[in-house]
């Protein structure tokens, strides 16, 4: 068991730098906070590079984390380098993973420039919960951000994730196809069988581009009551991926 | 044309006093930012008590809001009575409804006990898209607080919004059933017919207490191929509004 009593530790230097993703790049780490977020990351092996907790949770982290090397903070050097509005005292940083090679990538998901950390962190939970297999990260916000992390309630661990660009997966994708969800005038996606490909779920203000739309090998949309513009891209999303994907048979 | 210069002025510290949920009992009114969440408010006959805009975007303003009144006030002021991070120059007071008629609850959404303002917003934006009726907030968070209006994107104007406890619920709901959403065990919701009933939605984090579970006439679980317990609420609670109510014949 480590103790860090000051700011100028380099450890804390580092644990700070990780809250830009300049830092995250640099260090291919990212930080999660709360025990049910660790833990659910430490399921889905992770590889962790250090526990911090403050003094008052030393013996609860020993019970969860067992024989895990822990690092004790101050509650000042706590806030310092926690991310959350009200730090829950235990704090985690992991070796971010590579992208899983090309040729691996299953049916699932598109997050196609997603801006919103909390939608993309939704969406990922989802997919999980849907028993999807890949998730594909084009362009959008950071998925290892403090924010995104947090809303997968560490689920990120439990799908392979890709980071790439929009022209990188048309080459790599092979023989899978794309589905534009789009929100109106798509062919009903009830009808469509579409979880053999990749569902793409265009950002939250702007939609899927035309390009991109064209060059998916088919349009879908969920058939709705009401009006289908008001849904929130994550929501939007996600019943995609539950009618596609989650629904049991 | 109205022009408001100091923070001293009377009608501004009634404006900040509705950030807080006492200010917006005592005067009951609520405020909305942004021009779409204001037009979709105005769309849904909302009455509107005024609007406030900088002096660079008055054009767009009469443009916008025709001959309604706009009140001008300086850059420093409207960071002063804005809740967003980066205000957008625009911002409109609102009188809340009161609690429609009992008689008049139509079949919908029970938010019981929702607490993160974002999910509250979410459903009730869901709801709308799902052409849902009736929405019934028992306890949690304000519905008429800031994140919940712009999580609704102004569409907490188109639904009956009532607010109620519990008990109250069980004894004006009348003849209309209960529907449960539990995480598992509950009877499958695609072969439940519960779009003539109100659907209850619990905490995100304690779900429904068991007691007013067993209140209710019937659970309900969504059936998913993965696992249940990893979807956020307003996910779970999204996609059985759009299996109960929303997903077109």
């Amino acid at each position: 068991m480590k103790n860090i009593g000051s700011a100028d530790n380099p450890e804390i230097k580092r644990l700070v730098s990780l809250h830009q993703p300049k830092g995250r790049q640099e260090h291919r780490c990212f930080i999660a906070e709360g025990w049910r977020t660790i833990t659910t990351l430490l399921a889905g092996n992770m590889t962790i590079a250090g526990i911090y907790v403050t003094e008052d949770l030393v013996p609860q982290a020993q019970e969860t984390f067992k024989k895990r090397e822990l690092t004790i903070v101050s509650l000042a050097l706590m806030r310092k380098i926690s991310q959350a509005t009200t730090p829950s005292g235990v704090l985690a940083v992991f070796y971010m993973r590579p992208n899983p090679a090309a040729d691996a990538m299953g049916a699932g998901l598109v997050l196609a420039n997603i801006s919103d950390p909390g939608n993309m962190g939704t969406l990922i939970r989802t997919a999980v919960a849907m028993n999807i297999d890949t998730v594909v990260i084009v362009e959008g916000t950071d998925p290892w951000s403090h924010k995104v992390v947090q809303a997968t309630a560490g689920t990120i661990a439990q799908v392979k994730l890709y980071q790439t660009s929009w022209y990188q997966l048309l080459r790599t994708k092979g023989a899978r196809k794309l589905y534009a969800l789009i929100p109106a005038g798509g062919k009903n996606i009830e009808k469509t069988k579409c979880n053999d490909g990749l569902l793409v779920i265009g950002n939250e203000a702007h939609g899927l581009p035309d390009e991109w739309a064209d060059q998916c090998e088919e349009r879908v949309t969920i058939p709705m009551s009401g009006k289908a513009e008001s849904l929130n891209a994550a929501i939007a999303g996600s019943i995609a991926a539950y009618v596609a994907f989650g629904r049991k048979a």
